[in-house]
């Protein structure tokens, strides 16, 4: 592998304009790379279903307060319970759900309008549109009502390094992305949903959760024009995408900000291949219909999410 | 249309038993009807697909207090904004979710612990597994937690009866079912999943929320045996599956309790055909591929869905 | 009476001016009219406990919709309950409280930032220090944080008008406050808690919520410069202060504009004085302490209470 | 100091008995020990305020995730800023609150039913009556509606036992209050409440919050007669009452089983007496009026305070 050439901040700045899709699908788009999906690759992808078997990438989403908890955890209260329900007759249970989902742990999908740059959201739009009182005015998830389909390629670097999960800090470089595909003998073609497996729920799981103050392994910004030339549609990942620490004081998370502000690219952290992973392995094959049906919550900013893989 | 003959409560208490499915896929399945979903029923439905289009099934999730809200409104409060987001450099939006999703507004999915008849939930599992404390330790939402795709048909019943809506207390029966198949040129098999569209969604859109307690249309339990007898997997309804008010006092609601508890059958409630039905009509094709990715979320009773149509 | 002169809407944008205690007690001052409690005024309050009766001014808070809820209602689920508790050993029950408490049917105290007039709260300070993300960084609750113990006084308008309660629109002015003050032989003076007795939760509770469309009656912006010169520190009203539909369509709620932003006044909304006012017709005494112990919670806009009266 | 006698557990478990106050108010009584608050009480609590100061003896309630927080964190949204705010015309500020106030990090005021044992809480009645649908239809805050006014006394331990703070497991002992008294010259009488300083919130301002598996200094079960005996209606704790960890594995938590359950005492956890001590011991007065006014919210298991001591 060759050694990667790390662009400087200034390098990165440019790519806001240089790998820009503002205006490519005109001027009112909060589509942003979805619109890389067209109805022939819904068709491919779902040509691609000759098992009938069916995977979730989702993580569970658990109640409980852990070090990679950002914000609140999770909200679960009965409504109704089974407690006393009589011996004879009816009852039934309810709950209400409350969660504050982006951050480190729940797999979400975020919506354009969840990362701004100087003042802007994805296609120029005002940040200023995202109030308290209408919430998400502009660049809200149900621009993605109508859910996304396409044919998902699952890159599982960690496997691909002979490791059970990349450390905190470690980064993963285009010749990275290349090596897996070679390795598994898969490409990433344009509208494509590529899915990238850092082993970081399976450390999670074995070890613990790791705090959020320690990193976590991810995208380098050195990637983003790889992932703009491939034409990623909706990218899924196992950590949050961006390595951390980021050695981009300025720019802070360069695969979010230049990826979400100014690719218009749709991205789904904190998600879990476990499940997944294995199935591609038994079955030698690392593409897939790739399905996720964000809630469709009036201006909400991104919605945590059940993806879905099938064979 | 032939006139249906109703049964009389004795005989839909009945029914829980002979429509059982208790045991049919083993003692400790949680499944239900779900297990009518084959690998090759997966297959078939993603060959269903030759247009490449997606539509969305789910209501607009909106916060706000209207007259069938039954329970809290969503609640739906901004973390961050971009209000002072500032001119140069970065900013974030991000939210905070809250959802009482059982009721009579919110596209969802209940899973098999909703409800209880005689002290159990579906395969005589017991209710008091679902506590304050631990919440549905049984019968949860994770079973759930690979999606349903399936081959799905849509039975538009207002339509078919030439009508906008069916009113608050219209049943559907049987006849109207078959009636429908017919009238579409469709016809629902095992491990379907069913979506029967009785206008009830555009009624709100257009005349206003109704009142919860004027009732809502819904199939008549005298449909019961039908549903069991064509292996419906799943179902998806614009109003709330049961025709309220009932007419069946003890049971109150017979298709959620003998469906539920009974046969294991997933029904979602509150869904939106107003986006299918005209693509069913422009292409006069009443099945397509049919997503549901509920929410893996942790001894839940069921999940707020977006369930997709894709041709 | 007198027939009350109406000032027009320029007028009372005056007493923006003209009222103001901005500066009053210094550039910085958050504490606006609980200044007005000195040390002496708090042992003039515990000098009038003479009986050793305290009674609750705040309403009962109730989970619920209502037409008279504005946002949404509180919200009360059980994180353990006693359904299943050991008939030996030990058990415990607690719960989690959710609550919107301004608006009209929660006994709150406003703090001073909960109102802006140009841009700006009492004592000039800016609006926009008041967030999504950092919330109230000025004029927040917890400058009240020592609580407030004061001469309190009950003007029972309803009665003294011998009505059960005034209507929905129905105006209060400072003539019927000198008129109850004569009626009841009591008088206001500075320092002290002015309560203004309505009926209006009496009527809620005899003929059901009021929707919040219909209005409600509450002193009329006339009274503005008697609650400036008679130095009331802090008002609790069983309506919500304004007299609603407002006559000033620019101003919208002259109580709450005026007197929170202009002269720092310290209001108390949707109290309940149905349990206070029969103590006073029986002793025929209409001072008594009033006390107010709000949550310290950071950086909140106000806080639900339980106001005392004791005598 | 002589050597303290240690209980047993099973002698603990026998003072359930020989403590109780079930039915010596009656038997509905659902208030316990505040009816030891006496008018006469009420008078002379008012009669200690001779310098007219008060301050408060709650914890700032921050919304934050922190060791020592064993339920979720507060909850704190803003529904509208002033970010935003118009710099002509009106404007305003509201926001959301949500708490799980039961633990070790809110100063909160339990009611009677928050403790069970042997499936009863307080003179009784069924823990069943405390249940998810309904909440807390017995034992519950509304009790103490009218507030609480009394004598209050402050027994600074770790003053007199020249600590800045006890140390987690460390207890307090008959011999350290008899000591705090006659160091302080003060007499704790029925009728008072008791406040309690271990300086452990001093500890968490200075060290950090404590980790909530470390445990807590606390009293003593051995103190449990002595609470008795000396008629505390009402006690507050700069931690929770209770020493951590417990060395009486079957009962748990005996001030809190026998003093709620048993003798219906009326306990607040967590509160903050760091303002108070310096006035008491500036005055070298350590009696005062003591005022708490728990929030009325219906059938809840207790309420956050910011209970208040005047002078």
């Amino acid at each position: 592998m060759t050694t990667p050439t790390i662009p400087t901040e200034q390098e990165v700045l440019g790519w806001f304009d240089s790998l820009s899709n503002w205006g490519r699908w005109g001027d009112d788009d909060e589509l942003g790379t979805l619109n890389l999906i067209t109805d022939a690759k819904r068709k491919q992808a779902a040509g691609l279903v000759s098992e009938g078997i069916t995977v979730t990438c989702s993580r569970l989403l658990v109640p409980e307060i852990a070090p990679d908890v950002t914000s609140i955890p999770p909200l679960h209260y009965m409504v109704n319970t089974g407690e006393t329900a009589p011996s004879e007759g009816g009852g039934g249970s309810s709950d209400f759900l409350g969660v504050s989902y982006h951050g480190l742990t729940i797999t979400h999908l975020d919506s354009l309008c969840h990362q701004f740059w100087n003042g802007k959201m994805y296609n120029g739009k005002a940040a200023s549109l995202v109030t308290s009182a209408e919430k998400a005015t502009a660049g809200a998830i149900d621009n993605a009502k109508n859910g996304v389909i396409t044919r998902g390629v699952l890159l599982d670097i960690a496997a691909v390094k002979g490791k059970d999960w990349l450390d905190a800090g470690e980064p993963v470089f285009t010749a990275d992305l290349e090596a897996a595909e070679e390795a598994q003998g898969v490409r990433v073609t344009e509208g494509d949903a590529l899915l990238i497996r850092l082993g970081w729920y399976k450390r999670r799981q074995e070890v613990g959760a790791p705090s959020a103050a320690e990193g976590r392994p991810g995208l380098h910004a050195e990637t983003l024009p790889w992932l703009r030339e491939r034409g990623v549609s909706i990218g899924a990942c196992d950590a949050s995408w961006d390595v951390a620490p980021s050695e981009y004081p300025y720019v802070g998370l360069p695969i979010h900000k230049v990826g979400i502000v100014g690719m218009g690219l749709w991205l789904i952290d904190a998600a879990n291949f476990d499940e997944l992973a294995p199935i591609c392995r038994r079955l030698n094959r690392w593409e897939f219909m790739f399905t996720v049906a964000p809630l469709r919550w009036h201006n909400a900013t991104g919605s945590p999410v059940n993806p879905l893989a099938t064979f």
